[in-house]
């Protein structure tokens, strides 16, 4: 039951104009389905289908879009009167998101074509800053007085309920200020006579208009909220945030987390409706700052050239080591970064994490440090044939091994932390700045070691 | 009103054994709080205070444990008595989570203290495989009969509705066969005497209980739908999933994927509840095996060994080169492994992507060779007064910096993409299995230019 539908087969619909059997099909189909159907489309045939779907309909399938040009396109091929029956049927939320994303000309079409209340809403919503709750919540919910009875309440939530974006938690609120909440559950599993105010939760967890909006949708999730109040300064209710939205915060600060861990800066659009040059313009900076930056590794191994000209079986151990502390640097500092953004830790943890880290650190870089010992003795020595490589050698590569994974945790698991205390994001200090930093450390652990114990003149 | 407890005083009650003060805070503390109140204290406060909690809160305290151990030890203070009233309070999904984490010993003292009827469905849901849908699924939805009217529904969902985890979605089935959902919503918007059948939605997206449980949960997520409903083989309703399962199941998955991606085997604790052992043990296996890999780039260079003695200044710039390959690819294959993850591309689109990433290398890489000329022929050759880094030097440095930042995107996103295609997790895929190869291709490519360029022997 799993729901399907075949693109081709609707592709070919479009292709061969079918479009009475195409809406059949259509109506059948889920509004995201629709709109993942409009994305393949060209630019005329998308306005040609759009047309053929039911109003309530044509609305939904708008705010699924991927693509803001998309949007644009079909605003602007709209009437004003199809326009008006799409914004008719937006929640208020997505109208915002949706004017947030159009050029001027196209806003002012949209304000044009919204009655004189919702435009209020709209700029009030418009002025809470981008990251915050108010950004994200809706003002479509319902509120209940505590001396009206279910069966009222009932009768409240028919006549307006058709417009709200949730029924099931309802505001109990007293000249707007929140009271308290109660669930159609609990309404629904008393009897009808009974006062909201006595069924009514009042132990409430709210959240104020300028909290962080990443904060807001953690804190749904963690409570398994449906839907959370925002108040304002004076404790007046004046919207609510849904567990979809939510939902969709928590999966593009993902994104963003993945991204600033590898060294690109964030972009909000998905991978293919992405261009060639703003590809380019997300990623060259850390590239280049990152390549600038490894200028110190250059310094160093210049300054130990006479060494390394010395004993030139030292070079192929390099990347090895450098690798390696790469690596056990950025599992410490993902393991701290994921740790911070799910609140298991905080800054006051330091020395706990700290302390566990050091403690890794060893048992892995004498674990590696061993195998590596025999790996060298073995293959490089008798399988390759390469006398160079003395146990003595191999014991400075085991030394510096140790020490460089010591370093890579510690560095690791402190960067994140203390960019988080001084209010950087914390996914910036991820494996490749951490690897830059290691990289230099590793040589310079190495070519000490090596210069004492094999008797190398810098 | 954002809910927040004052941990230390907490603390300071029970250290002062002042419980009657203690009770009536945790009567206005969320369920949630409270666990991570109990996650501070030793084992026996523990049991003292979890004794001081009415019985529906306690049930609910007790699934928000963190650590099963806390769990396991509680479980074990309990009289048969209070374990049967904690069980009976339970949501079957949770029981089933529960005996998950316990050893045999304490699952057997849980069966026996719950009835027959319970034991059965548990023992069903046991059966399902740890990552399928079935696995995450509760057994405890409404369902009503299409020829039922609202207010007969109503009256059905106060009589049931108690034990459920949802009341919001009904679900319409006749002989257990799924024929459509209804919310208590539209219901609500629907005079009493409507019949089910003509209000229900009858186009419903299910799924079956063998599927991926983060298929499922990225299902709801995609339809922002709250709950979702599994079907056996012959579409007989079995069970349903709920948002909050959805977004419990995306955030293990994501920590899963961030683990992946930095070299560590997933774990499904908390970072400071995971020993050092264990967490040696997570990540000692992928550094070996890096490590014991990264011996080919050993053997490159050995084999080139007398060109880099001829030409010492080459080795001044292998960490730079195979840091700034090893970013580059990492940059592609993360942004890759997140599209595939979210669904935004897959296998066919191999050649679309490719095709991008090459522009974006190219562009990449000039950018990057040109900054990394003027920075030699500047810095290294003028500020560091180092002769031997002559314009040719630049040259090669910088031809061969293009063809590794092409090589690297090119590697990184083809390497996930064929790892989803043959059914191997994409995120495995990620930075340090890339820079591996990667530094060497690197090397490769550097002494390949070098040779030709600079006329060495090797």
């Amino acid at each position: 039951m799993h729901e399907n539908y075949d693109l081709d087969q609707l592709l070919e619909l479009v292709r061969t104009k079918q479009f009475r059997r195409l809406r059949e099909l259509l109506d059948d189909m889920n509004e995201v389905d629709i709109a993942e159907f409009l994305d393949e489309l060209g630019p005329e045939e998308t306005i040609l289908v759009f047309r053929l779907l039911p109003k309530e309909v044509a609305a939904e399938v708008f705010t699924e879009l991927e693509d803001s040009d998309d949007q644009e396109r079909l605003i602007n091929a709209l009437s004003d009167k199809e326009l008006r029956e799409v914004l008719d049927e937006l929640y208020l939320d997505d109208t915002v998101d949706l004017i947030e994303d159009m050029p001027a000309n196209v806003v002012s079409r949209i304000l044009r074509n919204t009655d004189a209340t919702t435009r209020t809403q709209i700029n009030q919503l418009l002025n809470y800053p981008k990251d915050s709750a108010g950004s994200i919540m809706t003002t479509e919910y319902v509120y209940l007085h505590p001396n009206a009875t279910v069966e009222e309440s009932f009768a409240r939530i028919r006549k307006v309920g058709m417009d709200k974006e949730t029924v099931y938690t309802c505001y109990v609120t007293q000249r707007r200020v929140l009271l308290g909440v109660v669930t159609v559950r609990r309404m629904l599993l008393s009897s009808y006579d009974t006062r909201i105010g006595d069924i009514m939760e009042t132990n409430v967890l709210s959240v104020n208009t300028h909290e962080d909006k990443e904060d807001v949708a953690q804190l749904l999730n963690k409570y398994d909220l449906y839907a959370l109040p925002v108040v304002d300064g004076e404790d007046r209710l004046v919207g609510i945030i849904t567990f979809d939205d939510a939902m969709d915060v928590i999966e593009e600060e993902t994104t963003e987390d993945f991204e600033k861990m590898a060294a690109i800066l964030p972009s909000d659009k998905p991978y293919l409706k992405t261009g060639v040059l703003e590809t380019w313009k997300a990623r060259i900076p850390w590239l280049l700052l990152l390549m600038l930056s490894a200028t110190f590794t250059g310094i160093i191994i210049t300054s130990f050239e006479s060494a390394l000209a010395a004993c030139v079986v030292l070079t192929s151990f390099i990347p090895m080591l450098s690798g390696t502390g790469g690596n056990s640097g950025s599992q410490s500092s993902v393991a701290v970064i994921r740790a911070l953004s799910l609140d298991e830790i905080d800054f006051s943890d330091m020395l706990l994490v700290v302390w566990k880290e050091i403690r890794v650190a060893v048992l892995c870089g004498v674990c590696l440090a061993c195998a590596n010992f025999v790996k060298m003795m073995i293959v490089d020595r008798y399988l390759m044939h390469n006398p160079e490589v003395t146990p003595l050698v191999a014991l400075v590569v085991c030394l510096t091994l140790v020490f460089t994974v010591i370093c890579a945790k510690v560095v690791g698991c402190t960067l994140p932390m203390c960019a988080e205390k001084i209010g950087i994001d914390p996914a910036v200090m991820a494996s490749p700045f951490i690897t830059t930093i290691v990289d230099a450390l590793s040589l310079l652990i190495y070519f000490f070691i090596a210069t004492r114990l094999l008797g190398l003149n810098t």
